[in-house]
Formats: C-alpha cells, structure tokens, sequence
C-alpha cells in the first residue's frame, strides 16, 4: 500500500471502486457482473461532471448506466454525483474510450448517448467527431440490433452533420427535435453544459438513431 | 373557338400552350418532347408564382424543369416569371398532382424539390404532408436511383418530421442545413415565399434526400 503517495484522486477512486471500475476492459462481454442485477445496458460517451449519468440511473431503475470519461479530474465530480445520487445501477470508466470494441462485446449494449461532444468544427478535424463513420462502426457493433443512439448538442455544425453522417452510414433516424427544452419532456436529465446553455435561452438539437445490424 | 366565353386565364394559358402543357399526362414516359433537348429532368412540386423554378431553369441551363401547381391563379403568375425569364427548358403544369405515378414513369425524374411545402402541423393531417410515406413511395418510383430530393422550408416541425420520414422510408439524408442563408451559396434559387422570410432574419431548413431503390 502506497497511500501516502497517492494523488488523492486515485485514492478517492480506489475507496470507490465498486462505482469507478478498476479494470473495466475485464468486464467485457460480462457487464451484468459490474452491477448488482442484469439490466439493459445504457452507455454514455464524455460523462464530464456526471450530472446526466447520475440523474438518469435516478430516473430510469430500469436499466444500468455506463458513464465513460477519460479527463481525471472532471471524473472526481461525476464520482461525486453519482454517490450524492445513491444508485445502485450506474458505474464509471475513467479510460480514453478509443476503440469501445476493446471493453463491450458484441451487441452488449442497448442504448448509446452522445451528450455536447466536442464538435471539431474545422473540416480537417472530422475525424475526431464522435459521429465520424470509425465511431459509428464501433457503436454499430456493440449496439444491438434495434439498439438506439440519442445524441444532443447545441452545437449546429456538429448536428448537421451528425444527421448526415448516421444516415450515411445506414442507421435510421426515428425523431429529431431543434428546440429539444420546448418540448418539455418530463424526463429530459440535462448535463450540467446543458443547463447552463439552455438559462440563455438558445436551443438544444437531439437526434434519436436505430442502430441497424 | 369559343375564346369570347373562356376566362382570361385559360385564354392566356392557351395562348402559352409550349410553356403550360395541356395535356400534361400524355407525356408520361416521354417528358423530352415537351422540351427542345433531352436533359436531366428537374420537378417542383407546388411552383406557386414560379420564382423559383424559372430562376432554376435560368441558372441551369443543363436540366429542364417541370413545376407543378394546381392553383390556377397563382400559376398565372408562375407563367408570367417563366415567359419573362425567356427560357427553353421550363414547362408549368396546371393539375392536383395526386399521383405523380399518373404522369411520370420508372425512374423517369433526376431531381425533386419541395419548397416551402404546407407544413400540416396537427398530427391528424400528418398524411397531407408531402413527406408522408404515401407521397415518399410515389417519389421513389418516378426518381432515378441516386436521384435527390432538395427540401427547404422555414417550418421547423415540418423539417423534423421529414427527416425522420425520408430516414425510416429507406432514403438517405446527404446534407443538412439549418440556416441555408448562413451558407451564402451563390445558386441558391429563392422562392418568393423564402424572400420574404429571409428579410425577416429567420432561418430556412433544407435537407438533400438520397433516393435508393
């Protein structure tokens, strides 16, 4: 035991580790087991500070919530949140997600969430969207059949074309909104980016894609 | 002759007889004889006073384009725009396009536009709008495979509505934008309709639609 020399982070997330999974490429085609009950898997891409990964596992005992996020630091809160939140059904993966192959077998998963990813607006910079075509295989292979994407972002260039991109791919778009708050769904969990975008008024964009196998 | 009893616009129609066809539904597999060359065939469906698909065919001198619209008295104005423009490779149709399947054959159109159609905003006329399913199947047929379908509209339920339609019936979505404006592109051919929305600094939507076969 190295504690003294810990960061103090690495030692919040060891007292953790039933929420932040040590090793989470082990759990690989076997996620049931992160969990205390076999549930649908739900996975979000950039958890950030965890708010939406959080509230949702609050709303919907339903399934079991994913929450992937490689910044360290900005995990601490989402670790935070999901504590606050006192849920069984949610678990963080602090890892740089670069092939989801590695950590979710085939099929794995039934719903995906993209929430404000960065939007890479230079053309040169495509590549690194999260809806760039080499994301949309990985999500179309550990999605199942039928399985679904819900991407929101306020950002107009990356929706545009994010719309494209999974059409283009061969996912089916089942409903798209520009104003998502107008709508006032009762169950939309916001982010925490979310939220504060939404105070000054401007509008929220949310595609929901099926996943065609 | 009876020209004394005819109303002044069906004498005006006659009169233009090369632009307005008369017969429009004999040309059914056989649209080049309504023109000087064979081109690729362009079709709008509900020209209104015909700005755009005389401005089109004056920008594009490589198509020929076939509006429709079954208005009477605003297709006078739409033969004014087309005379005016002086152009060889436009003809108007004066009918209630019910079926397009009546008056074109297999594969026999390259390109569709719907411009600023009735948006239908209540869910029980979602069959009116012209990107419900049974107009899409109509679309199908008389396109090309890889032929398009440009949509603009300044409706935002309309546009949500059709990408989520155009997507689930099997096509493909190639572009999307949610303020055409913003683009500046030099051959955006504005609807008079489209003009005096854009003065008022609101967006136009418009998606480019892959038809697949």
């Amino acid at each position: 035991m190295r504690i003294r020399n810990k960061p103090w982070a690495d030692e919040f997330f060891e007292e953790n580790n039933h929420i932040i999974l040590q090793d989470p490429f082990s759990y690989k085609g076997n996620w049931k087991e992160a969990f205390t009950d076999k549930k649908p898997l739900h996975l979000e891409i950039g958890s950030g500070k965890g708010q939406f990964v959080a509230g949702m596992a609050a709303n919907f005992p339903e399934a079991n919530f994913i929450g992937i996020e490689r910044v360290k630091s900005v995990m601490v809160g989402a670790l935070k949140k999901v504590k606050a939140a006192e849920v069984s059904n949610a678990v963080l993966v602090n890892e740089d997600a670069k092939d989801l192959r590695d950590m979710f077998s085939e099929s794995e998963i039934d719903h995906l969430y993209l929430n404000f990813s960065d939007p890479w607006p230079k053309t040169k910079h495509a590549k690194r969207r999260l809806t760039y075509e080499s994301f949309l295989e990985q999500y179309k292979e550990i999605l199942k059949d039928g399985g679904k994407i819900t991407m929101k972002t306020d950002n107009r260039g990356l929706f545009e074309y994010s719309l494209a991109s999974f059409s283009q791919f061969g996912m089916v778009i089942e409903d798209v909104t520009l104003d998502l708050h107008e709508l006032e769904e009762e169950k939309n969990v916001m982010t925490e980016y979310e939220e504060k975008f939404a105070e000054k008024g401007q509008p929220i964009y949310r595609c929901i894609v099926i996943n065609i196998k």
